[in-house]
């Protein structure tokens, strides 16, 4: 297997550490827009397996070279939303298996955007299974840790935890803090904006999907592993989109632990206009340019790939599940728990970044092994759930289920 | 008198509405560094003692020579307090009598910042009082509604109303909404992040200026006519340093009628570093450019002067007293309140713009008929308090007191 990584950053840089212990490819080209970020990523790996590269990856046609260059056979997009569908159509155009960990954004509903939805996630994509479908060529979708690893979740638990499911809920939080600043999110503020501002999506089998006001159905969550009780709202996901489509369940939501603190903040931005990504014009050295001010919230604040060193705590991704087993009710949590302190020391990557790339990798090598095939646009989901779970504990990382 | 008017945004184009009702003076040349606003502000007036410049405010040289050129002997300026200095310094050049509504810009104390003051408000103006008071001209700063007509009811108060004063506490409190917005200040939020943001001073005459954590001292402080109470929080504001050079106080304090909303909505921006004023870089269409995130704050929010319309409520400023008299203890709440349903209908001005920009015109009509005189940097609280307030109410706007 011959891999193009595009995008070093945070999640982009603790793939390639990742990989790097793994024998399953023989070459990873490591590719982003900032051709440094790339030559660091790969310098610090000393394996002949690895060469940086600079790409835009909005330029489809560019992507699409490098891929039939280098003979990639899979494109994994380790960049941020926006770019999903020119790395989608580059892959398709050169023939390459696509893997991403968010799929094409939403657009809210015109008239009625916290009822209806207008474009669902991944809707651009799907949009395209077809193709792929005929050329027997495999997107695998929302292949990180949530999505991804929490869908690997939602299809164990349909597989052998449960013979009916009521509700599939996907539950996110940690207790992780960072020394020297009173705010400093732990992933990438402008995804966090988009996520938690657009209306959030629920599926109940009898209305299909339908979204809600931001921040609803507050509940406090209770997570595993010493992190404790955390405020969860509903937020805009990619597995209430694609947990449906493979797994029979009545509901399924999203919440995300963001605590009261986050959500007041998202809310403040969100007042004043700051969440905005359509530009504003400001005076400058240079004379009046424009602007977004979402970048703007973005460059104020640390990256957070950078933190790692002054955090401390545990983050957790996980499944909520709950149906009927052998004629009885059950409810489990199905879980993975991310400790900075052994994120760091092991691969010198913070808890929430490495959480995210261990996942793509891992799914890499089934598609390797031929442990995982298919072709369409799919979910992780639409894969066997134990391959996975067992090469993730191989990994070193093991999950964890809590019955409640 | 023939007056140079700097600053055509909202406070100085209501004063040109306001002086142009009196004849006090022979010319007014309005100067803005948008020649667009300028000439609105003439335009809409059909009065020939007025015309229109282009000036940037910031270039010392091109002020002083703007004052010479049309012969003016006054200088008002209506800018942010930014441009305080160059225009202060071009109207000693020029020979001109200055007016200023906010003063020099403080920094805080390098190592204590919430415990003693660095450099304070109006200390770069102070330093140069011995070269006005030599050349016999005159400075009158501070001469808005806060400072201004809260340092002239102070003066008042220690004149007519007490015998020995305890306390005196500017407090400014409001009602108005803004239809159609859920966040609109109504007054330059550049401004208010300045003065709210900024370690407040407070004054105590045995331990003379200090500063104190922000929104340090909360009370809810009842306002007249209808307003009712609303949360106050300690506010660096010009009062509290010039008052004690004048008037003979225990203590001095400003508290601004905050709102719990609005106050944690500052602390969110300060939180995320959007209160900054050194730049960020940024993408943009044209390439990385650096940008001020308070720019961008303020480029968000809509413009207050705008927003008259769609305002309802009334604005109140005044200064409260605790003293004795005759022996017997007394407190007193002396106050200025516009309506903006008033103010929109009179001059189609927003009432807190309104309520800045009609004290400067009262005070420079007190100069020009020379029942206001002296030489040096003085405060409103340096001249006699009496005329002021019987002119103000002969412009229609009456004030008020409250025996407590």
């Amino acid at each position: 297997m011959r891999v193009l990584l595009v995008g070093a950053g945070g999640v982009g840089t603790a793939i390639t550490r990742i990989a790097a212990r793994r024998p399953f490819f023989e070459a990873m080209v490591v590719a982003d827009y900032d051709p440094a970020r790339a030559e660091a990523a790969v310098a610090a790996l000393d394996d002949a397996r690895f060469a940086a590269e600079r790409v835009d990856a909005s330029d489809e046609a560019a992507v699409a070279e490098l891929l039939r260059r280098h003979e990639c056979d899979v494109l994994l997009n380790a960049t941020d939303p926006r770019f999903v569908m020119p790395l989608f159509r580059a892959a398709r155009t050169a023939g390459a298996t696509y893997l991403d960990m968010a799929m094409s954004l939403s657009h809210p509903h015109g008239e009625q955007p916290y009822e209806k939805c207008g474009v669902k996630l991944g809707d651009e994509q799907f949009a395209q299974a077809e193709e792929w479908e005929k050329a027997g060529a495999l997107a695998l979708v929302g292949m990180g840790v949530e999505p991804g690893l929490s869908d690997v979740f939602a299809r164990y638990a349909a597989d052998e935890l449960f013979d009916e499911i009521e509700e599939i809920g996907v539950r996110d939080g940690a207790n992780l803090t960072v020394d020297g600043y009173d705010f400093a999110p732990s992933f990438s503020i402008w995804t966090t904006i988009e996520e938690c501002l657009n209306p959030p999506v629920v599926y109940e089998s009898d209305r299909g999907w339908f979204t809600t006001e931001p921040f609803s159905e507050p509940e406090v969550f209770d997570f595993p592993e010493g992190i404790g009780p955390v405020e969860c709202v509903n937020v805009e996901h990619e597995e209430v989109l694609l947990v449906p489509r493979w797994v029979k369940a009545r509901r399924v939501t999203f919440k995300y632990g963001l605590g009261r603190e986050f959500i007041e903040t998202l809310r403040t931005l969100h007042l004043l206009g700051l969440d905005r990504t359509d530009p504003v014009t400001v005076p400058s050295a240079a004379g009046a340019v424009a602007v977004s001010p979402r970048d703007v919230v973005a460059a104020c604040l640390p990256d957070p790939a950078t933190l790692g060193e002054r955090m401390h705590g545990k983050t957790c991704a996980g499944t909520w599940v709950r149906g009927t087993k052998d004629g009885a009710p059950r409810e489990v949590y199905l879980y993975h728990v991310v400790d900075n302190q052994w994120s760091m020391a092991e691969y010198g990557s913070q808890a929430v970044v490495w959480q995210t790339a261990v996942n793509p990798v891992v799914a890499l090598e089934l598609v390797a092994t031929g442990a995982w095939s298919g072709s369409g646009v799919l979910g992780p989901e639409a894969f066997p759930a134990r391959p996975f779970l067992e090469l993730l504990t191989a990994y070193g990382s093991p999950w964890g289920m809590r019955e409640q």
